[in-house]
């Protein structure tokens, strides 16, 4: 019998996105076992254990998207490894190194809900394995033997740990302005994904203009991610995130709600505000309801996340206009949906 | 007047060197200073307490010596920076990554004399500074655009992270064999200054046999350079050489002398010499003498330097084997032996 030829069904929920990638995305899982060549056990041991601590590999979607997007073909139609899945596994190495050095620098205990690599194996084995993943990301990069790949990923290793110094340099900052936090998570956080979504559409005949528009569409989810996180941080549930509540107030952070509730307090909450976040040490409850009370009072938490979603329209926008429609275009515009309601 | 032709001088002292190859250093020092161009205050002031504090610059002296010896020209004859600054620059940035970053691994306080880094800007800074120099190195060793090149940096840091996480893992270990200790040396000391040694080669015209032998010289050079150092800590002042005196055993890290000591003590002597490096903190001064006269009854400390001697010894027939005699050959020959006699 004679189907009629139809138009695939639109790409309707995140769980098509992940589907969509599937292939390329078990591609760059072994990948990322493969690549770990270390002798030393120790490496591989490290390495291994937040690696399989659940990461939803979000930066090698971006990636295989992006790819897909600008031509790649999936399964590679090239021999040997596929340059998609490497990518993956060399934005997963260098993602992984942040996590390892961010909890040494956080003093941070759990991670993905279970210990840090820090609490079982100290800050060495953390500060050590991180640097390893790291080389081994850039070596994996030249494989590619494309210098502007490597360039990439270099620089990009380099405006992250910029951006947590910039972080770490207005650490308890009560001023703290919204542009430049939001140029440190641009640096931190935003950086990772624009390069993900730039390589993507590097490794396929995407033009110029249209590899602009994937990094400034990873830019913008980037930065939605985090601002959507930093607000999660306000209201996650510990069991669910594997997160502590008010981890970031704990280590004096000043991300976004707290920022708005700064702004918008009366001096005399703003005063009880400005102690609790400059003590030392853990809030006590008290305080704990306080801060969560005046972020209701004003809005901080909603408007916070209203401004994660801007940046995930900007994010949309962006890509709309640089690539006709299809489902590798609708793949990456639910993705800019979903790093802000990633609990729904 | 007409002056006859005269062979120069051969090098005679290590001054002889340093000044050989003033010029090219200078410019590396200038490179040191232009390549850290984060706008983040931090970042610039972290990198440059360290890089200020009287590092002698040996890996990029290792590097302008192999290069002038494989006939690189100097002063450069190509536009823009000379690649053997560049390159000096870039192995001068990933030794000082490694020591922020070991600083964080060993919880050291006192760093070439004076507080540590870490002792200023906390953990967080080290870690992260660190991070950015790695990172820097590799993005300023694209701008060579030579892919053979960046491969060997990200490996070389690869190796290095793995060596201290390799020495991590026998941290204590008082039956370390002086086989692994050697691998360790080599990794995650001898790896840059070979890769230093190569990188020399291979911007002049030396052969493929000639970079091997540069190679292997730097590697030789590299290990004499660790034993010799290993050896210092159980015989330096700490004002004149910025290490406090048994620093590795307060740490519980068996290098040569003490292996030595250990594998010769009898019975008696080594149980005591177990519960030492076993027991957790500083050793009181008469646990320090124990150790120190039994070091010096077994001959630990001349046996330790008579096998760095050794490994200058290969890395000078390394190099005689593959080049002849000239000033370049004479700089690398004294230097192999200055590595071990530093204090003389």
């Amino acid at each position: 019998m004679n189907m009629p030829a139809t138009q695939p069904a639109p790409l309707a929920r995140v769980q098509d996105v992940w589907a969509r990638y599937h292939a390329v995305l078990e591609a760059t899982e072994a990948q990322l076992s493969a690549n770990v060549t270390s002798d030393v056990a120790l490496v591989g041991e490290v390495a291994r254990y937040l690696m399989g601590s659940g990461g939803k590999r979000f930066r090698p979607l971006l990636l295989a998207s992006a790819a897909r997007l600008s031509g790649v073909a999936s399964p590679s139609d090239r021999p040997g490894p596929d340059p998609v899945a490497v990518l993956g596994c060399v934005v997963e190495y260098i993602h992984t190194a942040t996590l390892l050095h961010d909890d040494v620098v956080d003093d941070g205990d759990v991670r993905r809900g279970r210990d840090a690599a820090r609490t079982v194996w100290g800050n060495a084995g953390s500060v050590l394995v991180g640097d390893y993943l790291y080389a081994r990301a850039l070596s994996l990069s030249v494989t590619l033997e494309r210098l502007e790949i490597v360039q990439v990923l270099a620089g990009v290793v380099e405006e992250m740990s910029e951006g947590e110094v910039y972080q770490l340099s207005v650490c308890g900052d009560v001023d703290l302005s919204e542009a430049v936090y939001l140029r440190i998570v641009e640096r931190k956080t935003a950086s990772l994904m624009s390069a993900a979504c730039r390589l993507g559409g590097m490794l396929g005949r995407a033009k110029a203009r249209q590899v602009g528009a994937l990094a400034d569409y990873g830019r913008n989810v980037g930065i939605a991610f985090q601002v959507a996180d930093d607000t999660l941080d306000y209201q996650a549930d510990a069991e669910v995130f594997g997160k502590a509540l008010g981890k970031d107030l704990d280590d004096g952070k000043i991300t976004l709600p707290l920022l708005y509730t700064l702004q918008r307090a009366a001096p005399v909450e703003r005063e009880r505000l400005v102690a609790i976040v400059e003590a030392d040490g853990h809030p006590d409850a008290d305080a704990q309801a306080l801060v969560l009370s005046l972020m209701r009072r004003y809005g901080a938490i909603e408007d916070a996340l209203s401004r994660a979603r801007d940046f995930a329209a900007k994010a949309k926008t962006a890509l709309a206009a640089a690539f006709p429609d299809g489902p590798d275009r609708q793949a990456l515009l639910l993705l800019a949906d979903y790093v802000v309601d990633r609990d729904h």
